[in-house]
């Protein structure tokens, strides 16, 4: 059994695809950080960073933060959604690391400047919009070449990857209205993730009445 | 032997100090990110990302890049420097990642509206400098239980962090001028990565005369 410590956002919504995709017992506690209950005691003592998603492995009282370090631990418990060596597993990690190091963040500085600041700062959100739109053309080449982003094969590269995917596209509808359209792989890959019940589990996370 | 693309950046150091640590041969070749060398069409065919590091592994041909999977593969290839299981292992990559997704981005983006943004732009400075310090109280937290980042022994954690913790407090000397003097923990680690050679051959990659 997991305890899966999150909230309804893009990094909120990847382990739920893992744990639904893998098959295993988890219970959802929210972490409402619209209302800072990530600093709370109780959550920064699995998550000392402050930051969701964080789990519990109540199998052996494992602890642990950073949704790409969670996927890779619940690929390895199973042995699914990660190839144990060879190329396939080092590219699954090297877009997985794409994902967490460029794709978050940037699209995350994104989502800030463009809706969230107090300031219309257009340095700023020129910045992250050239850099996301950069990022979505490296998806697009990438997709254009192989079936799923780490090999042809579904895995945990593709689970990190599209919640943010499709944030950055519904929550900027002006700045990056034709960014599907433009690039016919990712639509492609999109439209297959979308139809996968695990996915769409998770990207529906605490989406339920009563829970928001 | 490993062909290491590389630069003097936090990002480019990372590699050699693992490559040193872990006493595999290599080669550097330098990717001017100054003169957009990370455009040119042999460079991308390595890294799709356009960004450093990457590697080839000459053993296998094995493309590589982002560096929390880079750093994963040496240490998986030699089984050093993380752990192959168990707790150890996944606080190890928890750090990495958290290198990978907050540190670098932040501390990064800190680095562009500090030093380099033709505009001064108060509300992006004051955001990634919160973050900043923020990020760096998480690690002098975790330091005070800890003798290295990912657990007791030195790890790819250690050496994914370190170098973007130099650089920050260099970069930033009015900005953070009492980042080590408030954050002993950290300090007393600082001081001690900067003797090991490994650590010192890394962070003076590419900065023999003639290269830069
Ligand atoms: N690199 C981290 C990023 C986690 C992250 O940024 N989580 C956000 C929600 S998507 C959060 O908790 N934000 C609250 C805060 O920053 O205070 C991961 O992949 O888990
Ligand atoms: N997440 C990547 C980040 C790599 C990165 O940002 N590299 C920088 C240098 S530290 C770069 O190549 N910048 C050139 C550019 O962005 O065009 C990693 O850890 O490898």
């Amino acid at each position: 059994m997991i305890d899966l410590y999150t909230w309804k956002t893009p990094n909120g919504r990847k382990p739920v695809i893992a744990l639904e995709a893998l098959q295993l017992d988890y219970v959802v506690h929210p972490v409402d950080i619209n209302r800072d209950e990530q600093f709370l005691p109780n959550f920064v003592a699995v998550s000392p960073n402050s930051k969701i998603p964080a789990i519990v492995d109540r199998e052996n009282g494992m602890k642990l933060f950073e949704s790409g370090a969670i996927l890779q631990y619940l690929a390895e418990k199973t042995g699914k959604l990660l190839p144990t060596r060879g190329a396939t597993r080092y590219s699954t990690l090297q877009w997985l690391n794409w994902q967490v190091g460029g794709v978050g963040p940037m699209f995350g500085q994104l989502g800030f400047f463009a809706n969230r600041a107090k300031e219309r700062l257009p340095l700023a959100v020129n910045r992250y919009l050239t850099e996301s739109n950069r990022l979505l053309d490296v998806l697009e080449q990438r997709l254009s070449q192989s079936a799923y982003v780490g090999s042809d094969d579904y895995s945990i590269a593709d689970i990190a990857i599209y919640p943010w995917v499709v944030a950055v596209i519904t929550n900027n509808p002006a700045l990056l209205a034709d960014a599907r359209a433009n690039r016919p792989s990712m639509d492609r890959w999109m439209t297959k993730l979308a139809e996968l019940p695990d996915v769409i589990k998770g990207m529906n996370v605490l989406q339920e009445a009563g829970v928001s």
